[in-house]
């Protein structure tokens, strides 16, 4: 069992500002932490049920941990009531360092950036995504939700332990890519087909908001306007649906 | 405001069995009432909030409404809590006619078919990402979470009432489609590279379950696999983005 203490600092990493402060987040279910330890992950402590230790389906996942010399401490079921993020908890949770960065880095010659993004389901797919297409770096606008909201991190799937999640000023950012040679990339309905697209050599692309989309201060910095042909009626696609269609084009091409 | 039996009903139609009696299902918020307005919906009734109809923001909607027809009943606060599916609604409701199909068109040469999709935002998702790429049928293992389920209307924005979503036994309806000369698509990592690949006259793509992917059974009538190049780290993209690049490079090619 855990000291109060340790819950009290536990449970503090539901809020942004004591996440951002300790450098690390919890995260949880058997599926998010095995893909974290795959992504190395610096996973400190493992908290779970008792009846999660002794559920037989579970023995290959404990196994893993044990090889991954990670410690195992029990806690009762309301205090995983307490920690956990869902309804419906597997009755596990991990304890796992964050690397926060503020420093953007130019020698990137292909940019994702993301301005304003609200919802966490997008931005955790997002996450997901663009590490399938070999990201690095996503660059996210400081008015954005929390890359590190446990609904955002369970949607990424541990996709956060291979990528660098950058919170930027995103006009600042944007000025200083241009100053760089970099064209910049959005999506817009009256754009050029992104199948017949050839990118430059360095570039960045923006995606904005669900409901507003991209800034008008941002959209007047835009070299390039790119679009997915719509066969349909819909007046859009989802964000993080958009990205994902755009990055798989331009990475076929890149 | 609204009579108790009336709002019985309406309450009713939070459970599958009854919305399927019922062929009704309410639609929340502004936009997506919006959205199904303009795709031409039958909307039978708006349920809003005093505080709703009196908000200066909302003239224009209103006007929309009116101009449509459609009747406005005042209901309280409680009530919309109970009707409502979000814990911060917007004060908006609407009672919508659904077209429940069963039967199967297999003159629709080119479909999209989901096997035990769970998670209503990634159904949703992807029935909003079919209509804008043009399809007019979506077809449904009747093992699938609803998709008249609040959660994926919402996400879906609407797309709802531009397509038919039909649900079928995935098993009967892929063997009906192979004696009808149809060729059964399916994504895996070792699949041919969708973006060089052109697909045959008639075919069906199928997706699955996001945890367990396709089932054995279906996985043997498959007739060609088809993978979007990884260039990370991850194991899987989610469901809802696969099926939306595949359809982007399907539809690119067909």
């Amino acid at each position: 069992m855990i000291s109060k203490n340790k819950f009290k600092y536990l449970r503090s990493l539901k809020i942004k500002k004591y996440r951002n402060q300790a450098n690390q987040i919890l995260i949880e279910g058997v599926r998010l932490i095995d893909e974290s330890i795959k992504a190395n992950a610096r996973i400190q402590s493992i908290y779970c049920l008792d009846s999660f230790l002794n559920n037989i389906n579970n023995k290959s996942f404990i196994s893993i941990l044990e090889k991954s010399n990670i410690p195992i401490d029990e806690i009762d079921i309301d205090s995983m009531g307490q920690l956990s993020d869902s309804i419906n908890n597997q009755g596990v949770i991990g304890l796992v360092d964050i690397n926060l960065i503020r420093t953007c880095d130019y020698k990137d010659s292909s940019q994702l950036i993301l301005d304003s993004i609200s919802d966490p389901g997008n931005l955790g797919n997002i996450i997901r995504t663009s590490d399938w297409f070999g990201f690095k770096n996503i660059y996210l606008s400081n008015n954005s939700i929390d890359p590190y909201n446990p609904k955002v991190v369970r949607s990424a799937m541990g996709a956060h332990f291979y990528l660098n999640i950058i919170e930027i000023d995103i006009i600042e950012h944007i000025t200083n890519l241009k100053n760089n040679n970099f064209k910049i990339i959005a999506a817009d309905l009256d754009g050029q087909n992104i199948h017949n697209w050839t990118p430059p050599n360095k570039w960045a692309i923006i995606l904005g908001n669900e409901a507003h989309g991209i800034s008008d201060e941002i959209y007047k910095l835009i070299d390039y306007k790119v679009t997915i042909p719509k066969h349909g009626h819909m007046e859009s696609l989802n964000v993080s649906m958009a990205a994902g269609i755009l990055l798989s084009c331009i990475k076929y091409k890149g």
